[in-house]
């Protein structure tokens, strides 16, 4: 389905040609990629022949790595700590544990079909790379619904602590901005930015932008929602009298409204039909044996003319020797791994820090559903420790269904500051009660997941507010090879927490790996230090 | 999965009583619906009980009317003139023919799995109705994507002509709106309307609202789209240059981007997997040999204390008596049938016209979603015949797909004013290559559906512009029995077009015939009639 990185190619060259140049910062990750067009690699399928690699992680990016590997001749080998693969692409499902590094456990106890996606839940249609690999690997998709205009948004400031549908709160704000533009217009406030032209099309746009009557006032609009629908016989539509705007203000419901328009957020999205680590266990399906698990990294070595990787099995220590080395590894877990990187590598290393990302998950009949038309999609909430809840977008209209009634970084926010698990699940549940009175009492059987207290994670994502900015400094030292070691993951790339910002950065590694590869056959350099 | 209107109505009783004179308006259907709630027809399972009743045509409102009458003991037989049930929810795929009353043919051949929904084609999620029955049929459900930031819209007035995303137009027209309103409040011109508290809020909603910049100036947004997108390395992303408001207005897109905002097309948006038709189909199944099919009704009678119906069978005519009639066809075929109908209904009849909805469809490989990123959702056409492009929802990321080009209403239109079908088809396929240059060859074996053209239909819904008011005139007479006749149908209802208007008054005709089942069996009237 995907349009190839050399279609691209040979569409730009029949446009008129392009240089040796071009093609090498094409095939580097130096050129802007078309929103159309999926990364590939494209390594020549003998451009590893002879070439051995360790690939370290089998999250997104080291599966990745070793899957397009294997298609340019390298051999591969993926050392994963865990019995599974996908880092923090994990699926929580009935019968999975959660453990974290205090050592206490939850146990998932959820019907058939219900899980959480713990990482990732949802893929962008611009993230055309990882469609890919769904499309390659057969992962059935569906929609995911991110946004629903039947979800709610509540405020302790506004509307008597009462939620509001999204579509009345939308709706009547676009009214109100509408109305007033229209107003400062009419009295000239304008007439020096808008020719007199503009200022009667402005009005004509403004009428349809906010539904306004005649005389260019807001009055309600159908579009935020009905006090009555419209039925049989002589039942009419009625309109719901506007929420206003001082009202709104007073709610500052903006980031939850807002949030549909974030790019990577925008309709259409999709998730794996069963749940998001399909993915990473197609992938390993396809890479057998190439996999390693419960093989956890000890120490990072450089040889001669190769690298050494020690990793635990069974409890004995085992080498792996490669040429090369791919590590896709947290950055958090490497701070304790011996190793022989450059001191600059260690020192960005040092110089990381990771945000904890954390989950709370329910078990719940679908009321949101059958008593609120909400199918998908967010709810959010301003004021307390929680501030979205995300309905599922599996499984629509089945019986019971996993709801997450909170999700954000945890760290020194009001949810972290909560003394212990149990206030934590009881603020996860009032603020279901919050958006649906009365509900609150059917969510059962919670899963709390909070990345910084997994193991082998020691947190979700790169940390961006502390400790100085990462992307203008440890940034540039992941993303440069250091001698055989190159490295991989989101924390690569600019699209960090996402699974298509760790394929993007395997996919610009591997392609600096080939030019590597390719200049060392060349010289000969490589085949002596096989030899 | 759907809330009762039992339970609706043992809510209200517990918030504090209610007078039977509020039970018996919401039992005949003059009570408004929350939206939560699915109608229930809500009779006793004994109501009917002796009681025969003719519906006439097997459509949504037919099927729905001798569902719920078997719930209520009745015993009912569906005439319906066509081999299949549905009427207007009439799903085109592979094998299907579509003929015209001037004789055209037009064979449907498409991949398996394929289709074109002639008729209705989506479910909003405020449809309960049609919900419930989907759940209570168990006719599976899949999302319909209404709206996607990826889809398209072109204006011969604009941009030259060249096609922009919907997320550009979309958030840079919010962007120049924000930045206009900002520059006016600044200006003092909103001191009388607004405090200076919210002057100062307001600014604050308007940089989050808009995405200005810290002047308050919209300088182009990330939610418009990239010129670049993030990517691994040194790649970051470069926004777009905004499109100046100046041309937004020129290219006067605004119906087609603020339709996702109408009621009954906002997410989250539902279709059945395999088509509409699924849906008469399994009412059909359940109903049996109660629905006869190939029986078109040729006279519509009175009997002394019933109704007679004659129908064709075969060749032959056959007469079926009963004590009641639910007259579900369309109005437009009611016009040529004999009838013993009163002089007002008669008169309504023929006050009634129908519109000439069309639509167009072609198979194609899917170049949309791997070219364009569009998954599901519309692109809007401004000037020329052809308004919209719809892309299917169905089997996204497959090999090929149904996608619609053109749909409206035909009568007089630009589209309607073409000379014949190879025209009209031609300026199908150029709207799609307006909208996706170079792609217009990749349409195959389309499909031309205009219900003014289809017989048992003559017409796609109530023609609300011609001849007076539809609802100010003939709307009274059709929702008020004519003594032994009931109506029932969409045009019955204030939701017109939709599967739910259907369902709606299909359900108020059951109650206003339940109340004088009831009544009659009191006074003895009923059994009378029977003995």
């Amino acid at each position: 389905m995907i349009k190839t990185r050399r279609d691209f190619l040979m569409r730009v060259g029949q446009a008129g040609g392009y240089s040796a140049a071009f093609a090498t910062m094409q095939s580097l990750g130096l050129m802007p990629m078309l929103a159309s067009d999926a990364s590939e690699v494209d390594l020549p399928a003998d451009a590893g022949k002879g070439v051995k690699v360790a690939v370290l992680g089998g999250g997104i990016a080291g599966l990745v790595s070793a899957y397009e590997m294997r298609k340019a001749g390298f051999q591969c080998t993926v050392l994963e700590a865990r019995s599974r693969p996908g880092g923090r692409n994990w699926t929580v499902r009935n019968g999975t544990t959660v453990e974290f590094t205090d050592g206490t456990r939850q146990a998932a106890q959820w019907d058939a079909g219900n899980y959480l996606n713990a990482g990732p839940a949802r893929i962008p249609s611009i993230h055309k790379t990882m469609l890919g690999y769904c499309n390659e690997l057969d992962v059935p998709l569906e929609v995911e619904v991110n946004t629903s205009r039947s979800a709610l948004l509540v405020s302790d400031k506004a509307f008597g602590g009462k939620a509001v549908e999204q579509r009345q709160a939308i709706n009547d704000t676009r009214g109100h901005v509408a109305e007033l533009l229209a107003k400062c217009i009419k009295q000239s406030a304008l007439d020096h930015d808008l020719t007199s032209e503009d200022r009667e099309r402005m009005l004509e746009f403004l009428r349809i932008y906010g539904d306004l009557k005649g005389d260019l006032k807001y009055q309600g609009s159908l579009r935020a929602g009905a006090a009555q629908l419209p039925g049989a016989g002589p039942v009419v539509e009625q309109l719901r009298a506007p929420l206003e705007m001082s009202a709104l203000l007073d709610a500052g419901f903006w980031r939850g409204m807002m949030f549909e328009e974030t790019l990577d957020m925008q309709a259409t999205m999709f998730q794996p039909v069963g749940g998001m680590d399909r993915i990473p266990y197609a992938f390993a399906k396809s890479l057998g044996n190439m996999v390693q698990y419960n093989a956890p990294v000890k120490e990072i070595r450089k040889t001669a003319n190769g690298v050494k990787i020690l990793y635990s099995r069974n409890g004995a220590t085992q080498a792996l020797e490669a040429d090369y080395c791919v590590c896709a590894m947290p950055i958090t877990i490497l701070k304790s791994i011996p190793n022989d990187f450059s001191a600059r590598v260690n020192a960005a290393i040092r110089d990381t820090t990771y945000a904890d990302a954390y989950k709370v998950a329910w078990e719940s009949k679908r009321f949101w559903e059958t008593d609120f038309n909400i199918y998908g999609g967010i709810s959010w909430l301003t004021g307390g420790p929680i501030g979205l809840v995300w309905y599922p977008s599996a499984r629509l209209s089945s019986k019971t269904g996993v709801v997450v009634a909170g999700y954000a970084v945890e760290g020194n926010s009001e949810f972290g500051k909560l003394p212990d698990t149990a206030a934590k699940l009881a603020a996860s549940r009032a603020a279901v009660e919050r958006l649906h009175p009365g509900y609150g009492q059917h969510l059962a059987k919670p899963i709390y997941v909070n990345w910084g207290k997994i193991a082998n994670n020691l947190g979700s994502w790169v940390g961006r507010g502390t400790g100085g900015d990462y992307y203008e400094g440890p940034y540039k030292e992941f993303t440069t090879p250091d001698d055989r070691f190159y490295f991989a993951g989101d924390h690569c790339s600019h699209v960090g927490a996402w699974q298509e910002g760790a394929a993007l950065a395997a996919h610009r590694t591997l392609r600096m790996l080939g030019e590597r590869v390719k200049a060392e056959k060349l010289t000969g350099a490589l085949k002596s230090a096989r030899v």
